[in-house]
């Protein structure tokens, strides 16, 4: 495994890669990894031929009043469990590399980053397509994986490479969760004790949700109050928000046609965690079978 | 010469031809060809083994007052000279190829876009960064080359290539001329041959600036100030801006140290035409040596 924090090196390494015909697969990631992280790099070697991490916590997708100092940092480890996995290129470069001058380019993606997270996180998602737009033109890559524990993200992502054409295909990976239901996070390191129990809150009213979804529930507003309901049933829980909106587009459901998004955020204690499940009617059963 | 209009065929000609070892080059213009894109087409030819010229007016980069609907196209008559250059792929693709859906991603560059023509054409630059971006998504190519005329238009896609990372060369070629010294422009069209005469005014107020820069004249007051006396001689000239940058930062000068740009923009009637003399000290020597 090759790990670098160049640029430049990653271009020679790519370059050569792919006049050997080798088909590159990218994992954008901000380290700390867990099984979730894992199972992206297990895709993209399912879809790819030579599999790269990029290990960056990005400052500029993170909030004047966010995590960015305290985000949780483990290269070593991390390290030691992609080279695990059989990755082939860890890239993991320091913020001078990333932005050595004053950036005044940015990606921008209107309107569906407006919403969920975005509403609550002003300016997060223009660092994400900021940094996703240069990983891509640092890689090159053939695909992409990124997980769904993300949502949002991830049709932003969808959203600017249909837009702007990038060569890339991008893959959406399930949400990969612990045994009793939370859904993985590198942010979960932040809970003591007694609030990991209590953000299995999170995980709970989401497969509530989805009980109503297989009993054929269509009305939007009816399962968004029955999240509520059980998140606020837990003392240690705050809501953000409850959202039932179109996957790809994250516009407001009324009425749920073929597919939904219910996607969620909470403040445990002071920790930020984010859920979501994604119905899809025509398969007639469950896409949430993790829990 | 292959003629497409879709973005999967150039994807894979493209792909064919980098296959074979081929080194790309893209011109990207707004068609209505001249002189000055053919000498772009024959710089790329210089640098690279497949030269690709777009042709696509495109109307995200034109404000709502502004001459989209009019702007001069002639894609036979363009076909003919870039077929007599030997240009291998021109791509002309429809605005709803382009744009097939509610276009919601833009790349943006802050500040350099704010100044010269960027005061004047609020929007212009990022439908120019914005639609670059997906051309070079499109041919991925190795070099491209852009004309000075736009001097500010050259740093805002270096500046763009830079932050983003795109792995591609700008390669900046001089400014062409008619015999008389106005700058080719596919808006000279709209010129009467009352106004044409008139529009001279521009070059001849840039060789007053290049006269004082050779006497060592360093400050830009001084020049911007001549510069506008020479182009308010003429009557039928209206001045948008006379500004001394610098090439790359586009920063107001007061003093000129090293290098200089002189960039003006004037209504000659109701016809806005640009045009800029890049200075540097370090030649000791008129960079500006074609009219």
């Amino acid at each position: 495994m090759i790990v670098i924090d160049k640029i430049s090196d990653v271009r020679n390494i790519i370059k050569e890669q792919k006049l050997s015909g080798k088909k590159i697969g990218l994992v954008p990631t901000m380290g700390y990894l867990h099984e979730g992280h894992l199972s992206l790099v297990r895709i993209a070697k399912n879809h790819s031929d030579f599999v790269a991490v990029s290990i960056f916590v990005n400052p500029i997708q993170f909030g004047p009043n966010e995590d960015f100092d305290r985000y949780p940092r483990d290269l070593e480890r991390d390290l030691k469990l992609l080279e695990k996995e059989g990755c082939d290129l860890v890239f993991a470069p320091s913020v001078e590399e990333m932005y050595p001058s004053e950036l005044l380019t940015t990606v921008n993606v209107d309107k569906i980053t407006d919403k969920l997270c975005g509403a609550f996180r002003p300016g997060h998602f223009k660092g994400v397509t900021t940094v996703v737009a240069k990983l891509f033109n640092i890689f090159t890559p053939d695909i992409a994986v990124f997980g769904q524990k993300d949502a949002q993200q991830v049709a932003v992502i969808k959203k600017m490479v249909e837009d702007l054409n990038f060569p890339v295909e991008i893959i959406k990976a399930p949400i990969v969760r612990e045994v009793d239901g939370l859904a993985m996070s590198s942010r979960n390191v932040y809970l003591n004790p007694e609030e990991r129990k209590a953000a299995l809150i999170l995980s709970k009213s989401l497969k509530e949700a989805e009980k109503l979804l297989l009993n054929g529930e269509k009305n939007a507003n009816t399962i968004i109050k029955k999240v509520n309901e059980v998140l606020n049933s837990e003392p240690l829980c705050k809501v953000q928000y409850v959202s039932c909106v179109h996957p790809d587009t994250l516009e407001d459901l009324t009425y749920i046609k073929d597919k939904a998004l219910i996607a969620i955020a909470c403040f445990i204690g002071t920790t930020r965690l984010i859920d979501n499940i994604l119905w899809e009617e025509k398969y007639n059963a469950k896409v949430y079978d993790e829990i």
